[in-house]
């Protein structure tokens, strides 16, 4: 069942829809039954025979907007008649100059008529409770605003074109065949017969798992798209990592000098490669120390060493000998058995060295990146390896699930599919089985919105922009 | 002439219209020959029948916008047709989702395609150079989106819509019809006739002055009202002078002390009371003092007196005795007698006092206003009496010069008027006279744009918004 009640009336609600400040141009918005009345009420148009009765849709007008005696400003209004606008109600635009007293008057007086200040993501909130998109669709359209990168943005419009709207009405098309299947045999129980051919139930729930099981990988590389793909940059005291930071940065972000242990805190800023938004963080050199602040920041390296996607190990190549060449590789070795990270072995201060010296070799094997932070040689380099590390993540979804929130659903739906699954070994009664193949549609339906509570729609558009 | 040769060739400009940042929506205009054009090449409409030839003016159309392969964005353009547009050029209104990504990503795939990034107010100039508006509407237009009280907005809408025009065509209708009179007797100078009635011409000059001076004499009230009442807080050191702009702005702005003399740099902030912006000043106490950062503060006290309109002279009214109140009332009588001011007698710390002492009668007979700063007393009061003041202003005026550009040529045209008027006094001959005609003329001409060059077209549009 949708929910109707959370915050939807026949309110006609207003909100300046441009970005907030002063420009040349400013859009205030008007959805509701009466967005239109209040709108002619205030406005004088170029054109002395339009009406309420004869204003087309869609079709920009300019006049001037008055406050009943005072002209506040030349204004060009375009009505959207409903059903065809953002929230499938009457919609009026004011186009207006972009001052910000205009747009506060407008507001203003527009409010005295009657309309209400919208609350944030109100007007998409009406739009989905009026069928116009669905939730994801809906959570797709404030990820867009907020897309920073070519990445984030390739999902998030996906999302909102309705890219998980049809893996899930796929998904809940399969499952509710399968539960029909299912429910005809309960119909019949009495007479215990298995009108469900057990193989076609058993491919059905492989391809539903396989589908859930794409998804929700998926969101490791979709949540990282969206908040920065981790990169943390470690290494010995004094090999450079800060000066590589500032590098890649193009700014002076970490404090540098030539005391070991400079950097303590785990500075952390983001540059955008090639459309993805990588997020650094720069931190404390890797050793035993006696200072206690600097043992602090080294325990927050092993904490930022976890949540890194990828990890570029830094070393001062001009300090490695034949001797100590051999630790070093087995330092570096010992952290690429976590597969499940990006390891970049990167050394650094090659402006020390004339020529690479042959004990060097096994390094050059591990497809070293050799830069010179300090002079900024060789940094494109790294950054392309970077981008290239990330085109070869697991990205050939269709769609990318980049919401904790449907990431959650999935995963329920799921456990709830695996139930099945073991309550078919198990021989469970078809009636419980009914019900964990319920649950998974549920959860799918909370990712739609089909099923949603006023708490989730509150929390879902309590985070979106005024005006959208 | 009209000078055409700034910036203005066949190149379509393109920017963001909207205020910098993000938001629900964004607006990026085209203006120039090849606005549709581009643009269609990047528009997939939803109506599929849509061309560049069947698409109507000023009509909404929905579709995605794409880079060629991938969709940037669902997007609303519309065309506005030269020469119904702004720039009385062809001209495109994209409407797109507020990302800060999509916006740039729109850019910067039409720039690709060969429009070009728009100047400050390159929109306007076209305008202008089009002669869908002249000079002083097009500057009206950058100060309506500068504006921000009511006050300011009003005299920046007057302009736009033409009122100064308006009484530049009518004193040039004026100067012209002198001229023509004096021309007459030019051409039959060697009859030594005069066609002039001289009465008539003395009456002509006398109307042409008392319009200019009250033009000139608005500009002390217009260009107050643009950049804010100046109001000067000035008194004795620890009267309360600090404590009372904090009260005014209902904010921590001074620094507070017991200490006299803490106040030291003269500290500014605006505030907006009745739609009138007002420019405080709260200054250094006014004594004699040993210390040189107090001195010099008390130095710029003087110069803030100076550029004041309104002064708020503020006494320690618990302090004054029967035998003090004199030594008080004198210095007050002493500013007063600057007639070009306005001066409030403002009485604080009435906190300390239980009732008002009848040595203070003449106190109260000055319109004193009677305050605690320290407990926000009667502060209402205080404004009220300042939106008074300003209401009684001289702002009979329909039109009000709020400009320096034009007020000097306003300026200046008297000065050629008054050479007129001293000519027929000292029987210059005709020819000279009308040289001074032709000076004042001009320099109306500068005003609307009639006259101008390529430096004061520079000069004006380069102070715009990008997207104006």
């Amino acid at each position: 069942m949708l929910s109707k009640s959370i915050g939807y009336n026949q309110d006609t609600i207003i909100a300046i829809s441009t970005p907030p400040g002063s420009g040349a141009i400013s859009i205030i918005r008007l959805s509701g039954i009466d967005s239109l009345k209040v709108c002619m009420e205030h406005f004088t148009p170029n054109n002395k025979t339009l009406t309420i009765r004869n204003i087309e849709s869609r079709k920009q007008y300019l006049g001037y907007f008055t406050d009943g005696t005072l002209v506040i400003d030349e204004v060009l209004i375009s009505f959207f008649k409903s059903p065809a606008s953002y929230t499938s109600e009457d919609t009026v635009e004011i186009s207006c100059h972009g001052s910000e007293f205009i747009q506060q008057r407008i507001l203003e007086i527009l409010i005295n008529s009657g309309v209400r200040a919208a609350e944030p993501g109100e007007f998409t909130l009406r739009a989905f409770l009026n069928g116009r998109m669905d939730l994801s669709q809906a959570e797709g359209v404030a990820d867009l605003i907020a897309s920073q990168s070519a990445s984030s943005h390739r999902i998030a419009l996906n999302q909102m074109r309705g890219g998980i709207s049809n893996k899930i009405s796929k998904l809940r098309t399969k499952l509710i065949d399968f539960a029909s299947l299912i429910e005809l045999e309960l119909d019949f129980s009495e007479e215990d017969v298995e009108f469900a051919n057990r193989d076609q139930l058993a491919k059905l729930i492989s391809d539903i798992k396989k589908e859930l099981s794409s998804l929700i990988n998926s969101f490791s590389v979709g949540n990282v798209i969206k908040q920065g793909i981790p990169v943390a940059i470690i290494g010995k005291p004094n090999v450079g990592k800060s000066t590589l930071l500032n590098a890649i940065l193009n700014e002076e972000k970490a404090i540098v000098s030539h005391i070991p242990g400079t950097t303590r805190d785990a500075i952390e800023d983001t540059f955008i490669i090639d459309g993805y938004k990588f997020r650094f963080i720069d931190t404390a050199g890797l050793r035993k120390s006696e200072d206690i602040v600097e043992s602090m920041g080294i325990e927050r390296t092993y904490k930022k060493i976890e949540q890194a996607s990828i990890i570029l190990y830094v070393c001062d190549i001009s300090t490695i000998t034949s001797k100590s060449v051999e630790s070093v590789l087995s330092e570096f070795k010992q952290y690429i058995q976590d597969e499940s990270k990006h390891f970049v072995f990167v050394a650094n201060k090659i402006d020390k060295l004339s020529k690479i010296p042959s004990h060097l070799k096994e390094i050059i094997a591990l497809d070293t990146i050799f830069i010179s932070a300090k002079r900024k040689e060789n940094i494109q380099l790294l950054t392309d390896s970077l981008s290239k590390i990330v085109k070869n993540f697991n990205i050939t979804n269709d769609v990318i699930i980049s919401n904790a929130r449907h990431y959650q659903a999935f995963v329920n739906a799921n456990k709830a599919i695996m139930l099945v699954e073991e309550g078919f070994a198990n021989n469970v009664p078809t009636d419980l089985i009914a019900i964990d193949i319920h649950q998974a549609l549920h959860e799918l339906g909370t990712i739609t919105g089909e099923v949603t509570t006023d708490e989730i729609l509150g929390n879902i558009f309590g985070k979106f922009c005024i005006g959208k």
